[in-house]
């Protein structure tokens, strides 16, 4: 890769050299505590990249490889050739960059990734993981990680969150977060199961809506103890009503009954608990994420064969402006807002939900999410950020990965928001230039450390 | 301020100088023609900055400063130091650019704004004020406008509208606008008040849905009488279907005797009016304005605190196409259609709405609007114009702005207009370049001045 | 026009000196297969321009000009002289580039297109014509066009495909394509006249679904012996429901009957239909082609006065995501999906539609097509390709044309396409340039040529 890739100019090089020392505060993240506290020594790139990434699979059947090679039974070698010979397509995808640095970055390897060179990589990487005894704990210290925030069941020991925290000889943050979505989803096979799960580890024995949020709320002390910060609800259906409180116990109470409730009766306890666990992650001081328009396994024969998470997953619609206000309008007036961050996945939603967060104190619009993690995503979002909203109270990126190894997406935001700003200027749009180091510096670093002490 | 700001190249510098010396006519803003008649001399920069501009105000809630420095008790003062500090956070927000060129133009000074300047760029500002006298129609006068539109209830008196045209020493056409709104909201508290209004100014004793109709022309006539071109709505609601004249007269008499209507007679009674007074609009050659998507109050807390228009509207849904089309092919085919200028603040919608426009005769779309008036915006909105409609008969740009200082915006939009054709032809893609020139005529000036006077 | 207009540089122009010398594909248009057997030599640029062009009628509109020099009696060279005028104001509209590239490579005028030269175009482009007895084969030829996908009923007889194929002189391969709007619209004035012509050209008499589907069977047949690769569908309606086949023959039945049904048994019918199609398909190895999002006719007046296709249909509204996995998933549950290609008039559907296609094996996104066949809505859906899909595996471009001049699309596509992958290589976004020449060789032709051999 040329040095300056992403980088418009001066300007934009000389914001980046400041901004590529920033320590990364990874706010959200799917990593496995427990892989960090293990922290094995990888076996092979094929593993490390191929072992449970979906957007490389996903990327892969639209190269039209089988099966076999991405989720089946051929080894990591050949799969690690077959993505290798798919990138040569993948013009513009962001994995094709990101494929690109990480080998770069993480192994050491500078050959551009094509079916000619995959071999070679494949041994040159290999080599460099044994030599380097490369493991999560390792990489996660190389790239100047400070803060990790897991996604976290409620119902989780979080035992290796306790473990991380009581190692002195690691000293960066691994924090648990409270994600709701086997909470509110009534109608999925096995909740009642779970609510006896959430009974066992609160203590709470659950028969009612005002004991399920007992529990929840031992819960959230829990994890607050824990050093949680954030907490996050990623479904695919957004409430159009809220329920009060004695509807919603009724809906709850026939759930535990094992009745079925129809869709009006979910709406209604959905909007019901958006706007209960909205005042509790205000009273606990916690950050409220919002993850909008999802829309999981699309493809039921995949699903049948692979489960969740597959790679098949897609945009759903833009949630409807006046269910969203709706909640938030709620939750403000029954005792107020905590922090928000609202994310959409569609983002033909951008500039609406921008101008709905900037109608709230504390609500902000989140980084460019999952499929629109990508140069054009990141700039169209950076576009509503900045022209609609407060660029300067952004809270910058996350990665929301799965992988040790997604870094440098850090890195590659970094990039781009100088390249957003020197592009400004260059225009002739920015009035006062001696702002923009700090603006960098707040965006990519201090803007989300300081919410976190103040969460703390 | 770099004198060629936001022009980029030698072709736009060329086309813009021509641009510049073109009158304004800012055929709709929310200007109050009784302060243009009175023209008070301004007391300081945080009055006419932060006295009532909510764009201001939600940048200021965006960047965490505490209400008491926004709407509350602080003084001017105050409130500008705090908005001059926010400034600097607020990179790639119009703002940021408009308050630069605002201050460079209107009060003389040239420094940038921030929090370390701030003190001193009140002061020097203070002194230009006072020096110059500036008020109202000075600074009208100063931009070369020629036109204002403002925005009026039916029942208003236009006093103010004639004492200016009688003035014979202030040459700017202040013209009024019919803004029915409180005409159509059957379902708001207070409705049938403003029907007893409407009764007693327009002479007309108002028991249905024809004498309602009856009244209502009489107030076009006096409109018209007082010069009156333009008509708008902005209205949240977009009525999905069309009553007949009977089922609306039902509802309307309904409500007038104080029955509470559902969403559907609502919807058929809008539908209904849409098309009637679209009717009324071509038979007194009036412009019909239909701002569409406007979402109003979404803060309960704070609507409830400090009212309307206080910076925390958004962005609505879209339109369903489907429903737009039918109350425009409905007049169509009940007379014809008025000249019609449609507006989305739901970007997402402009191409279907250029679509749409393209479909009807004399049906154009507006320009970038409210959320979307920023350069992002604005280009987007020209590429769904020229891609898909027909760039040479745009009406050009309005400020709908409720202060003095924003003709600046004009320049503003001429800048990225000039830029904008300029980029298509470096391009290549622009045939004939010699017809550039009365394009950006045209738009700027000719194509809205032609339609004012074929209203007349 | 300049030589490398649309051209962003060096790569650009070198990737493009390739890839203008590839053959067309052009695999689907609308033209007429009897003209091109019978392949008159055109009278003037009048009538070829403007005598069935719904988009030339349509800006025309734009600019203001009378429906009698549109449609009207006004003779050709009336109407080419108020197109041409026109033009001038349709800066940055497709059209103002495709007429003055068709004016330089179909007629050899270079002279810009505008009211002062109107006269002399016609008369030159005239004497082109006479003198080179220009013709359809010839322009088809001219272009190096090897492949041609019409859009037929499913009834046509294909005669002129039959005779097309035995002309050994004539070597374009001009093949029908499966288009079932007529088959679906039950809802129709005519649908069961339409179900006894189905009848008697399959000769299998339709009483039920199952013999309807009977019926299709053969005719798809029939069209697959003809050459048929492509289906397609293009109707407003998209179903939200799939009846099981029990309730579909119900409706049908009904509809024979003469009885009208409501939109619940309609959309359970289409539903049912696009899944029994998408199994025919895939077993006759045809692609499936999905136009999704069109408006149709919403100018009623027009409409009763011009009929279809006048040029004022328009975008309609984004289909719901969750309606188009269901009836992916249900053909792909039901015995797999054929090879399949989305489209959306909405493009703010692009990057959803991108994310759609990427869950499900073979369904991939299309060209930009219609209203948003121009640079900004090709650009804007190769960003949603490439980012969130798989830009290798793309099918390219296509007419969608009524026209025997549009084939520069192709060349304007290609333009667009080279810069717009050297612009990703100028930005540091392609690790591995090499890649190049071949992606561009795969998307102009390799993989639809492949895709249609893989079919026959």
């Amino acid at each position: 890769m040329r040095k300056n890739y992403l980088l418009n100019g001066d300007l934009a090089c000389q914001l980046y050299e400041h901004a590529k020392t920033l320590p990364i505060y990874d706010y959200h993240c799917h990593l496995n505590p427990k892989e960090i506290w293990e922290d094995r020594v990888f076996d092979n790139i094929g593993e490390i990249w191929l072992g449970g990434d979906h957007y490389k699979w996903r990327l892969m059947r639209g190269a039209g490889i089988e099966e076999e090679r991405i989720t089946g039974n051929a080894s990591y070698k050949e799969k690690f050739l077959a993505y290798a010979s798919a990138l040569s397509g993948a013009v513009g995808n962001p994995l094709s960059l990101w494929s690109q640095v990480e080998l770069e970055t993480c192994f050491h390897v500078d050959l551009p990734i094509n079916a000619e060179n995959a071999e070679e990589i494949w041994e040159r990487a290999g080599e460099y993981i044994r030599t380097t005894k490369m493991s999560p704990r390792k990489l996660i210290q190389q790239f100047g990680v400070e803060f990790i925030g897991t996604t976290d069941d409620p119902c989780d020991s979080l035992e290796y969150h306790r473990l991380l925290a009581e190692d002195a000889s690691f000293p960066v943050k691994v924090t648990p977060s409270f994600r709701t979505d086997n909470l509110l989803c009534i109608m999925r096979a096995g909740y009642t199961d779970y609510i006896a799960k959430l009974s066992k580890v609160s203590g709470v024995t659950i028969t009612s809506l005002s004991t399920l949020l007992e529990a929840v709320e031992g819960r959230i002390g829990f994890f607050k103890a824990h050093g949680c910060v954030f907490t996050d609800v990623g479904i695919t259906d957004f409430p159009d009503r809220i329920a009060d409180c004695e509807e919603a116990d009724t809906t709850f109470r026939r759930v535990l009954a094992g009745e079925t409730v129809d869709r009006e009766a979910y709406m209604g306890f959905l909007g019901r608990m958006f706007v209960e666990l909205g005042n509790l992650y205000r009273k606990y001081r916690l950050v409220m994420q919002l993850h909008l328009g999802a829309y999981r396994n699309p493809n039921s024969g995949l699903f049948a064969t692979l489960g969740a998470d597959c790679g098949c997953d897609c945009i759903g619609q833009t949630v409807n402006g006046a269910d969203l206000i709706r909640v938030l309008d709620g939750i403000d007036r029954s005792g107020g807002l905590p922090e928000t961050i609202l994310y959409s996945l569609n983002p033909s939603m951008n500039d609406q939900l921008a101008s709905i967060a900037g109608s709230f104190r504390g609500v902000k619009l989140g980084a460019a999410w999952w499929f629109n993690d990508h140069r054009f995503g990141i700039v169209q979002a950076l576009n509503s950020l900045c022209s609609i909203g407060y660029l300067g109270a952004f809270y910058g990126m996350l990665t929301d990965s799965r992988s040790f190894l997604s870094y440098p997406r850090h890195d590659f935001f970094r990039r781009l928001l100088c390249s957003f700003v020197a592009e400004l200027y260059e225009r002739g749009e920015v009035p006062d230039a001696s702002a923009l180091p700090t603006l960098i510096e707040n965006i990519c670093y201090q803007n989300i450390k300081k919410r976190i002490g103040e969460c703390q």
